[in-house]
């Protein structure tokens, strides 16, 4: 096994040598900024590390994972045009950089070309990857239309909330673990443990999302605090807090005109209140445990077993 | 072999009892909405017919043949966004009954689910009808962003709109044709000349579009006449009259101003005045003589060559 940043390297060397047509340019261009803009890098990473840990050559899915990381970024990219978000990453949208027009036509050109990425050299694992992975495409849609749905909804429930995130972020972690295994020739079961190993860690890993974006410190997380409070967007934190708060002040809040920076803190009091952050990290915590308990029944060398331990456990703590 | 309403019969059973999810209804309902419209239904009964041509039940191909025409409903939702259409096949487009988010998070779903039903019982051949397909998929992408640039420029030459009108429209109707033969395991020489076919079946289908949105009928071709005329559309007919025209009157009406009655008749006598109606059917005969040449080098039944011969013929005197 590997450390994660020298599967990074052999995941990021893999997106810089690319091979994609340079013509034309107002299709291609906005797909190779869209890909070299980094990220976490941990869909494909998972994928790799689980080829390797059941005892293949992680290069054995290096197409597989690339193909992941490539349908991570087209659906990324498609959500903002539809959030109309202007800055990903530290960069402009390609909406913004260029136009909307080239921002859809370019994230469906993403979604084909993970698809034939997703084909090369997957030999009799072609049907079986191919399903897992359309499989989990269709999960991801549904997931960001239950989270459009939320948008018009105050009675959104905790489980409807668990419910959408593990389709439109968890799945896809589940999926590149599965993959991986699946590359290595691993046994159905085995691929199904280290599918629910990554959703779990999925699940965990958006809660923690969900606290950094209101607890987190800017200079680490990369973006400003409190963008969820300042959108009513329906985190675990808003849902819990409108279900329990008894003062009927957060009702009050949402959807009122109040400065943005009072607004944060006055949400954020509401929240420390309900006492939320020991509970989310209570329940990240639980997710994790979850997430390590679907190892157990995997046959593995002690240093992979600590290699997804070690991860899971990093995901639970992440400041960015 | 059948006749074209027998093989469109299967198609619209094989669409109207597709199993779709139900939940969530924001995403399964525009595509379902989609896929009952209708429209001629030339790509997947091609599909069967090559098929059934090279001498297997056209169910074999039922599958492919619903995926290519799922994918080409995809790209014409998305462009409806992309070109802002109001109206498709006499009803709201999606984004007009919808809203944009749904058009492009349903089209997404639709062109996943186009790869899904292409997986269905393609058996040996699932690499190749992958390959054929995803191959076509990014040339139809490269057509649409040639024709986007286009927009922007005076000086396209009839090459680059026949290489445009080929990548964006022709490939597909190559696909169906190839997709029909290799599921039917004709041998890859056949396929070709399938695929062959259906592009300059599809080169004088478009031709004759360009011809119908100018000369048309409005009650028979069930949309407004001249519209092509009226947003400076780069057709065949346009690019000639631009090279040809000495009196210099098409370039001063292009972009101006005037009355939309009086542009179409005027730019419609320059047409007539340099005699393009009639070039653009030598144009299109010429294409379907080609079509039909690469019929010669397939050993067909004599009823199975009849139906694409007559097809190629019918395709360059619709009305409609």
């Amino acid at each position: 096994m590997k450390v994660f940043n020298e599967y990074l390297e052999i995941v990021n060397n893999a997106i810089a040598t690319l091979k994609l047509p340079g013509q034309p340019a107002g299709l291609y261009d906005p797909i190779r900024y869209t890909m070299d803009a980094g990220g976490k890098r941990l869909r494909p990473v998972l994928a790799l590390a689980a080829c390797e840990a059941m005892g293949k050559d992680p290069m054995t899915a290096i197409h597989q994972a690339i193909a992941i990381e490539m349908f991570h970024n087209f659906t990324l990219l498609h959500d903002d045009v539809m959030d109309n978000a202007d800055v990903r990453r530290g960069r402009p949208t390609v909406h913004k950089k260029w136009n909307e027009e080239t921002a859809i036509l370019s994230g469906d050109a993403m979604l084909t070309t993970s698809t034939m990425l997703l084909a090369i050299k997957a030999g009799d694992h072609l049907a079986s990857a191919l399903d897992l992975f359309n499989g989990t495409a269709m999960n991801i849609y549904e997931g960001q239309q239950l989270d459009m749905d939320f948008e018009q909804r105050l009675d959104v429930t905790v489980e409807e909330y668990m419910e959408m995130i593990r389709l439109k972020t968890s799945v896809l972690l589940g999926c590149a673990c599965g993959m991986g295994a699946l590359m290595a020739d691993a046994p159905f079961e085995t691929q199904l443990q280290f599918f629910n190993y990554g959703v779990n860690l999925g699940l965990a890993f958006q809660l923690q999302d969900d606290f950094l974006d209101t607890y987190g410190n800017p200079e680490t997380f990369g973006k400003a605090i409190g963008g969820d409070i300042l959108n009513d967007k329906k985190t675990w934190l808003l849902i819990m807090a409108l279900k329990e708060d008894q003062t009927g002040k957060l009702r009050e809040i949402i959807g009122s005109n109040i400065n943005a920076e009072e607004k944060i803190s006055t949400v954020r009091e509401i929240y420390n209140t309900l006492n939320l952050p020991d509970r989310i990290h209570e329940l990240i915590r639980a997710y994790i445990d979850t997430a390590i308990s679907c190892l157990d029944t995997i046959e593995l060398m002690p240093e992979a077993r600590a290699f997804f331990i070690d991860l899971a456990l990093k995901s639970a703590t992440r400041d960015k």
